[in-house]
């Protein structure tokens, strides 16, 4: 119901909200594709399961901006808890208009919360500005990197040294593991919007579980500094205002789309495509018609 | 001024936009980090540069959501070029609200085309949403995979199927790039929305050359398919459509960023970080109260 919208979500949403709607650790996995998130996310679940709560993963899959293709790989790899009642696991692909995912993340965070998951897992694939928007929306965001993939400039172009609150290393049996963690490093000496909280850089082999014992001691060291900083409760309601604010924009959205059935369009379109009006006075001159 | 925004830059678009406006050929170029998009798109120039036009490279560099820092790796690598005086070579980044490369990108190829490049290379970092929409923005769109990222599945999820003209398989000197090419072959198999235009799957080297003399042979092929096919206006149409929309958009943030320094913006954040009403209704509070 969440990831379609419409009126019966807004109920569900309005149910699931509120002073009660408290949630134990909401944490984010982001990393380009092929870091080995899933198998990461994998592991993080049976440290979570040791600790004792039920634990929900959402894996957002933005799919494909032009088709509503999703594949269910995340969910696939993660079958080793599939006989577990206390996990549960939701793909959520990338359905309908641009940002939709982003609006239906953090609500079906909150129903995961509702229904009892202690600690809820948020993994996206890739490291586009949704999916980082997505995972970073989290109290505690992991970002995978690999000797690979992650030298020190691409992590930085994708903007994820800003969203990391730890950074893991896997598939460290990879020769270049000790480089990336230095450049990690190096990069984190540079970062000047770097708080009271230096992300950790962990060096992991998700196969095999090595080092991923540490990542679940990470999360908890985290968690113990936003709650004695009090930066828990900040980064919730700049969570809270950014959604309402992510909420307008979607809202005034739907308007544009009510503009481009409207009477007017079609002239303006042909004003446009005939080239005698560029987008942005076609675009002005449809919102003052609209508007009268 | 076009990446900035503003009146100004809003003048420079209305000079730049008309029916002379024409533009050889716009070649998109995506794929992961790392995939070696830039020492590619650095053999393409030469291949275009070959043929004598002026060509022109918009480098898209979504660094970071959450700071405005722009690493001009791309620039580096393609100094090549660098004293060439028919190559422009310009790296834009993120710099503000999201969307805002989206808007700033087709501004920026009118530009170059208004100054007579007939080729233009887009190229961008990584494979979000906005990088792919930005890319698949093209006449012709290259996606840039290697034998160690690009399982099939992985370029599914990112949307790159739907938006590839033209797949290359890059580094294709490592293990496995048959076995990519293989991958690529049935995924396109099994796409229903293929039209009449099969993407070649390319192997290249670009970093020695190999194989990269055929990619542009491959961008003329599909060159000569989109004029042939009446596919090339149709392309170009649905683009400055879009763009409208995008702007359309734009402008209705604006009214969100007036919306949160209003009036009634303190009193429904209250309610909201309260916990007395979900972020729709806030939303909706919001926009009836300053609706009247």
């Amino acid at each position: 119901l969440v990831e379609r919208g419409g009126e019966r979500a807004r109920q569900v949403g309005a149910l699931t909200f509120g002073p009660s709607a408290g949630v134990e650790q909401v944490v984010g996995i982001t990393g380009a594709p092929g870091a080995g998130k899933s198998t990461l996310t994998d592991r993080v679940i049976a440290s979570a399961r040791a600790e004792g709560g039920p634990v929900g993963v959402l894996a957002v899959d933005p799919s494909s901006p032009y088709s509503g293709g999703a594949i269910l790989g995340d969910r696939i790899r993660m079958q080793g808890h599939a006989i577990d009642d206390d996990v549960f696991i939701r793909s959520m692909a990338t359905r309908g208009h641009q940002g939709g995912l982003a609006l239906a993340a953090p609500e079906a965070i909150r129903v995961l919360a509702a229904v009892g998951m202690r600690t809820i897992l948020v993994e996206t694939v890739g490291v586009g500005q949704v999916e980082v928007e997505i995972a970073g929306a989290a109290d505690t965001t992991l970002v995978v990197v690999t000797p690979g993939w992650g030298d020190a400039i691409q992590a930085s172009k994708a903007g994820l040294l800003e969203v990391a609150d730890i950074f893991v290393v896997n598939k460290a049996d990879r020769d270049g593991a000790a480089e990336t963690r230095r450049d990690l490093d190096n990069m984190l000496d540079l970062n000047p919007s770097m708080g009271e909280w230096r992300p950790p850089i962990l060096l992991t082999t998700a196969v095999s579980g090595e080092g991923t014992d540490a990542v679940w001691a990470a999360v908890g060291d985290h968690r113990s500094y936003l709650v004695g900083s009090g930066e828990l409760e900040r980064r919730r309601e700049r969570r809270l205002v950014d959604e309402m604010n992510r909420v307008l924009v979607h809202l005034l959205e739907r308007d544009v789309r009510t503009l481009a059935g409207g009477d007017h369009f079609e002239g303006v379109k042909a004003e446009l495509l005939g080239r005698r009006l560029d987008p942005y006075q076609a675009a002005a001159r449809l919102l003052d018609a609209e508007r009268g």
